[in-house]
């Protein structure tokens, strides 16, 4: 399956040059899997992307223009990933965002290879460490050099993904998943995403499902010298679903195969 | 004057809309001055984007099409603004970039209405607060979310500009322009640029220009507490060129004209 593009509704491979996504990153973004025509948790990202639209003061797009792209792109019952990125639309040169417009971009992509790869993962902290900004924290928006910068470092370690940490070496996510914990008293923690990371949909999911079968999550601070005290990792995204993580810097994690069976039921 | 925007060298208002500056804010740019056809600082504009190219490892752009293209742009003659923007192209979905590729966007523009305004500045801290990332410090890359948040909330507050500090107090900026200062004693100082804000070409230009005079400029961190010990401030940019900040947070800066007149001569 060929990429196809609308934006705002129409079939194009192209979008003006002046965009706001493009000049400042000024938009944010959701990445989803798409089963036999059908987007994955559906209902949670439209949550999500409202939510951050909000945060960014950015209008929340129509729910049925976007189910309706979704459907057009995927008229054919296929299977593949569907990204949404919403954009302050076109504005004139200068930092201070016009106080309306926007433009929807919904595109089609393949599954990527590794996508049903269900193998542990073993973690190091990546080199490239997060800034701190409340502002933005938890948001999926367009501002990701960091992610890039990140990634770049996996592709020259050859590894599939690395940790990431702020300067207060507080372990935040991966450089494309949420993490979450199982401590040694079998309690459930996530990193607290209110300074730094991108809360997915995903993670969401997970802690509600979590929440719903009697078990709570704690998000909370998590200190890297922390990890060495966990008995499970489990590493989870909308395209690859869960992972589990046995090692991260050499602190193996016996129960993470058996954390990870348990969210991926509890997702189902 | 309507805008105009060549992309790779063709007249086009559109670019593919897989770009990754559009995606992730995967590029760089440079905003200055065109006088009657003749880009201002125009080597020092160059040698700062071939700067941020090489932290961000892109291609650097070939000089001589970047000349054509504001050529093009400002063929008869005419002032303005020529906004440049390298980014990583056309890449797949998912944050590694591709080992090659680059795509160029050079834009003419109008004037801003302010651009001549010499009226001193009275600025307060912005409420936002700028990130730490040294990986991308210096750099003016296509990440620009804080600015747009804080000249959001300059608008909000009606007032023309504010100073944006970071986590740990130390003045860094305005929302678009380098700050310099006069100590009491004398001494010029602007600040470090190693964990946030971005490195303009004015700033560049001026510091060099005071070197080339005998002065020289100490690049340091400066704490917002140590603000009401200065004795003048001056803000500059590559459109509006150099301001005097007679004011910020309440402390009074009472050479700051005199400071202010000094670098505007120094530039000519």
């Amino acid at each position: 399956m060929a990429d196809a593009i609308l934006v705002d509704g129409e079939w194009q491979a192209h979008l003006p040059a002046d965009d706001r996504g493009l000049a400042y990153g000024d938009g944010v973004f959701r990445t989803l899997r798409v089963e036999a025509g059908e987007p994955v948790a559906w209902g949670v990202h439209l949550q999500r992307l409202a939510h951050d639209c909000g945060r960014l003061f950015l209008p929340v797009p129509d729910k049925k223009q976007l189910a309706d792209d979704v459907d057009r792109l995927f008229s054919g019952g296929h299977s593949g990933v569907v990204k949404i990125m919403i954009t302050r639309g076109s504005g004139g040169r200068g930092y201070t965002p016009p106080l309306e417009g926007s433009r929807r971009i919904v595109s089609a992509h393949p599954l990527p290879e590794d996508s049903d790869r269900q193998s542990p993962l073993i973690l190091t902290c990546s080199p490239v460490i997060l800034g701190q900004q409340a502002r933005l924290a938890g948001v999926k928006h367009l501002n990701r050099l960091e992610q890039v910068l990140a990634r770049e470092e996996c592709r020259r370690a050859g590894t599939e993904d690395a940790v990431m940490c702020d300067h207060e070496d507080r372990v935040i996510c991966t450089t494309m998943r949420n993490l979450l914990f199982v401590s040694a008293e079998g309690e459930w923690l996530t990193p607290a995403l209110t300074r730094a990371g991108i809360i997915g949909a995903t993670r969401q999911r997970l802690t509600s499902a979590l929440s719903a079968a009697g078990v709570a999550v704690h998000e909370t601070d998590i200190a890297r010298s922390q990890l060495q005290t966990f008995r499970g990792a489990v590493a989870c995204n909308s395209v690859g679903g869960v992972r589990s993580v046995v090692q991260i810097d050499g602190c193996v994690f016996p129960d993470s195969e058996k954390a990870c069976e348990y969210a991926r039921k509890l997702l189902i």
